[in-house]
């Protein structure tokens, strides 16, 4: 027997109340009662992305969304500028690649974001880029964007904002409308606390226009096909994971996103805090309160340790992706988490980096985000 | 939202892959499929106890089963020698009250145990005594007798040795067998790893020639019906537990019963030895593996102490009953718990004490646990 604890960003726990929802006799999804169903939790989605706006539901992970928006707003040959600063930000760019897109690559180190002076430069001096692809929360590195101030700057320009919130949604403040953000992608597996399965995507009127006149080659993700439709879907629904859904929306509903975003804020603050405690250092510049990206020291097999802390401690931390593997290791606070989540990771690290060689004080980073509960908040 | 952490003494956390064998679509229970299915789960029971005796099932608390070594082994005016060092040894008392059975009470402090001496001497003073009852673990004191001792001291005497190992079993050795333990009783909610409402009882041939000359008034309980129809139950059986049994029991033997004794011992050692850095005293001279009581330090309000415990940091541990109310507070490390049960209790202990005006130094017992995992084993 080993106790297992699930501290990656996505897939995140699932609340037993929520993973209990999908033990249902399966409706047919052409009912009316399920397509009624349905449509009221499709509305009650608008609170997580803080809009009005329409919100699409695919049977599908993340990438089939950011998929669904490269297709849906870009034709071939078109241009598109994307910020590239983890793994995240290059699967925009393969998307568009596949997709016959245009890229103009605006590129960072890994840890740091690109500069909003470089984003208004290039939008300025590509006058004919429709659509400017970001991602909120780069999970690669564990670092955000100010998607705030990039809304700003381009609510008054011809260009499409797109926004990856895949690991950001309910962890990191969003709000699609007042912040001029004109499409939204995120997915099921991370605040939003489901199982993998789902993927989202809302968009508004000015990005609507550019959904029309499309010619991407597209089917399945053709949001035509779903607005035409909504709320029933054009294909088979993953029917049990949207009343999932419904009883995950109704958590949220209850604890208020307000709420849960400070949530994660503390816990981020607990970790980083924690983390900084045993003298390790973070690769973000701007980290963000989804995950918390930490070089592995020197002297420390950064492969070795997350496997250990997996099959030793049952604590599944996320390594690095890309060009950072085996040079960082990621603590998620994102979802169904709360206080002791972060004691739990905190004291696996500190044991498991102890008997790894490195120089542990036993208890000291545990020490540390206690003192910042009590007195931020035991959440 | 609060992530809920039970670390009482039962009921315990009951593995997601126990709970959901329960969903099933429920078989009648005098099929012949069922009654095999059962039969061969009742079978594997018999580990638990160390034993080669059948092993008697009931849709019931524990209660029940310790009411039904009473009415099955003894008759009303029979007398029986009770070990009284807590809650439950107070228990069987009452329950012989109940079927008036007249008792010889041999009482210890509340956290010690009667004395090995005392209780022989008990025996040969009251020759026509036909039973002992103890507890082998006193969940309301954290306090374990010595069972093998007794055991040894009464296989040849013309008494019958009962022991409660509600709470015990699984987190305390126990060897029916080979310890000459003639009735053993439990339940499912504790070291089972089971939701409450299945009883257990177990006996020898020794017990079973009282059984069937008792003439106390007994139906539901009556081992008679139940050896008679055995594995098929002469009432509707608790259908759904007993498929989560069978998890259960498989969980378990893939564990291994040694290695669950042993899992226990290092995580009630880490419990103890993190208390005592807090200088907190324990309650129990002879402290078992099942759960810790702790005294409420001067200047704090017990109850308030539990009850913070619970709203604001979502752990529930156990309080003090009867005479101990407000006064100790007991953390579990019973069934599905393991080394970071352990480090979520005695943080939110830290954190919870601190705030209330103990003197703490945040971390300390956390570290402490630490190097006790890190030397005896991360369970």
């Amino acid at each position: 027997m080993k106790k297992r604890y699930l501290i990656a960003p996505g897939p995140t726990p699932v609340p037993i109340e929520v993973l209990s929802e999908g033990i249902i006799d399966i409706p047919h999804h052409r009912s009316e009662e399920f397509v009624q169903f349905a449509g009221e939790v499709f509305e009650k989605l608008k609170y997580l992305f803080q809009t009005k706006n329409k919100v699409f539901t695919f049977a599908s992970s993340g990438t089939g969304a950011m998929e669904s928006a490269v297709s849906n707003l870009l034709s071939p040959g078109d241009k598109a500028i994307v910020l590239v600063s983890g793994k995240f930000g290059e699967r925009w760019n393969e998307i568009c690649q596949a997709f016959n897109v245009e890229t103009v690559v605006l590129e960072s180190e890994w840890g740091d974001t690109v500069p909003l002076e470089r984003i208004e430069k290039a939008i300025d001096e590509n006058p004919d880029a429709k659509v400017l692809l970001t991602t909120h929360s780069e999970t690669s590195t564990g670092t955000v964007i100010d998607l705030k101030a990039i809304g700003e700057m381009t609510k008054d320009k011809d260009i499409v904002l797109v926004t990856d919130a895949i690991s950001s949604l309910l962890a990191q403040e969003l709000r699609m409308d007042e912040w001029n953000i004109d499409v939204v992608v995120s997915a099921s597996q991370k605040g939003v606390m489901l199982p993998p399965g789902l993927g989202f995507i809302t968009m508004n009127e000015k990005a609507w226009n550019l959904v029309e006149n499309s010619s991407s080659p597209r089917y399945y993700f053709d949001l035509r096909t779903y607005a035409k439709k909504y709320p029933e879907s054009p294909y088979t629904p993953a029917i049990n994971l949207i009343f999932q859904l419904k009883k995950a929306v109704e958590m949220i509903e209850e604890e208020g996103i307000e709420k849960i975003w400070e949530r994660h804020r503390i816990l981020a603050d607990a970790v980083r805090a924690g983390v900084r405690s045993l003298k390790l250092e973070l690769l973000s510049k701007k980290p963000g309160n989804v995950c918390t990206a930490v070089k592995v020291p020197n002297g420390v097999d950064g492969l070795e340790f997350v496997r250990r802390l997996r099959r030793k401690y049952g604590v599944t931390v996320a390594g690095g992706q890309g060009k950072l593997k085996g040079k960082i290791f990621r603590i998620a606070h994102l979802g169904y988490m709360g206080s002791f989540d972060v004691i739990i990771a905190l004291s696996s690290v500190e044991m498991c980096l102890k008997e790894m060689g490195y120089d542990v004080d036993l208890g000291v980073s545990v020490k540390t985000a206690e003192e910042i509960f009590l007195k931020e908040g035991v959440v």
